[in-house]
């Protein structure tokens, strides 16, 4: 039996991917230290077959705990690929504290990589970000544009992690899919700016608090069309040992406008919307950014929502979610 | 009195470095572990003024005694810089160990931007590499290509090591200069290919067996071009709060059949040469390499010495340092 690691795999991304892994008739191993992912999403509804899964809560810094995992992992199958998906995802609080994004997103992919190297696993799957690419100012981001200047602790520690994965796909790795993420929404929600909003109009159905002036427009991927993206790319054969790819819908975005009135239709119609000023929402976040998703597209990939359809759908997804 | 504070200062580029600070009437703090630095190489012949230098042999991944040694410095004057050019300069070390580069190479840079948001100090001057451009065979590498896939853990850190201060930046950094060293070759040597052909010839005077074919080709600067440069890019005044130069001669470069004739016609003419097979000299080592210094040169800066030049140069002066 063929088995894959998943760091993270309890969160957001992880607790959708399970199930299309378990399909191809493989049993998950998921390391996650449960501090925004939950067992809870990988439950019942979450369509995970509970007989092809081993989820371990621990933090995969703990390098022998990681080995150990690592060994239980091996007496089940042939643990042939990693998914890193664990990961710091507050990147205010990566601002605040530089030591957040160093543990959670950066040393998590260096143990990974050693206990990778010394257990003999060849591929790698990283959930790595657009935010590597800092402040292009509205030009179209490809895969090979430079120079890459980080604006947040989290773009730098992504950067960083995929630095490191290029290293070791130089001595230990067969091979690395490198899958630079966009926003994406869907549920079970941790974190985002749907759950933000909805989480307030909870407390507050009258009124809807929005940083910045609400222009700030960004691209965003339902969850459903981020996995479908990364397996089609996994699946491919490649020349490269390295395949970095941008994912993401080929619309230009949405505005944070938009987002507050959608939400604002489906969970509380008569609250009033009040916007900040200035066209960045905080510290280390891009206002204007156009992402550019053609190699993806070349390997014959189009996402089944745009930007708009993908807020629409998890608007409904969140609320329901939340008992809205 | 303004006061610069040098990581990895009583190395071989710090310990060429100092001397210019002081003669702009600073005072220089050192922080050094003297795993390749020493003492000995800031002493009487090296120009160092020894009123203007404070040395510490300690590790500045010490967060507490790194934080007592900006606070000690902070009492001598008005801290506006630092260098930091401590790292691990032993690529295939880093290779065979992920926690050389992790340590000496990345988690200095970590502490130190630490330091630097406590104590409020704005500029950085960091030592980067043209490793963290990874294998581009033979085009020319310039500032702003992509993509950037290091091949080595040093490059994989350097290049985090970036990324880092790039985020800096964006908070409380007010400037950094990160410069893309080429190879350097001078005096005091501590690493290198130079050094180990002599050294090897020092032991075994009738034979250099090199790794390789002698083919690969890699451009070198001399250490007094080196700082030429820096001090020049340092001096602008810039628009941008990052700038990042490649740092290197003009030429195409030398080949190591050469540096190897060279050597031994300084220090053992009658000596044979045996070459070895391939030509990748080692794990990491990347054969073919174009380095674009169009940006630098568009300061006004141009070498005094081209890549045959400096070796030639650094050959005699590393032959004296051994005593031959």
């Amino acid at each position: 039996m063929k088995v894959s690691i998943i760091s993270g795999g309890a969160g957001f991304v992880g607790s959708n991917l399970i199930k299309y892994l378990q399909a191809e008739g493989r049993h998950v191993f998921v390391i996650d230290n449960m501090c925004r992912g939950s067992s809870s999403f990988l439950g019942v509804n979450s369509g995970v077959d509970d007989s092809l899964i081993s989820i371990l809560n621990a933090d995969c810094t703990d390098q022998a705990i990681l080995y150990d995992f690592f060994d239980s992992a091996r007496n089940v199958g042939h643990v042939d690929e990693v998914w890193h998906l664990a990961a710091n995802s507050d990147i205010p609080a990566g601002i605040a504290d530089a030591n957040v994004d160093l543990k959670d997103t950066f040393m998590t992919t260096f143990t990974l990589l050693e206990a990778m190297k010394l257990f003999k696993v060849g591929t790698i799957n990283f959930a790595s970000s657009s935010a590597i690419y800092g402040d292009f100012g509205g030009l179209p981001i490809h895969e090979e544009i430079g120079p890459l200047l980080p604006i947040s602790n989290y773009g730098a520690m992504k950067l960083a992690s995929e630095a490191l994965i290029s290293a070791a796909t130089e001595s230990h790795l067969e091979r690395a899919n490198i899958f630079r993420f966009p926003n994406v929404v869907g549920v079970p929600a941790t974190h985002g700016v749907i759950l933000d909003f909805i989480g307030r109009l909870v407390v507050e159905p009258e009124l809807l608090t929005v940083l910045g002036d609400g222009s700030q427009q960004k691209a965003y991927l339902h969850v459903s069309d981020l996995i479908s993206a990364m397996l089609l790319v996994r699946s491919q054969k490649m020349l490269k040992k390295i395949e970095l790819v941008n994912i993401g819908p080929i619309d230009e975005g949405i505005t944070v406008r938009s987002i507050a009135q959608l939400v604002i239709e489906r969970v509380s119609p008569a609250a009033m919307i009040k916007f900040g000023e200035g066209n960045k929402g905080w510290l280390g976040d891009v206002s204007k950014f156009s992402y550019s998703t053609k190699r993806l597209q070349s390997y014959g990939w189009l996402p089944t929502l745009d930007s708009r359809g993908a807020v629409i759908r998890a608007v409904d997804e969140i609320a329901l979610q939340l008992g809205q």
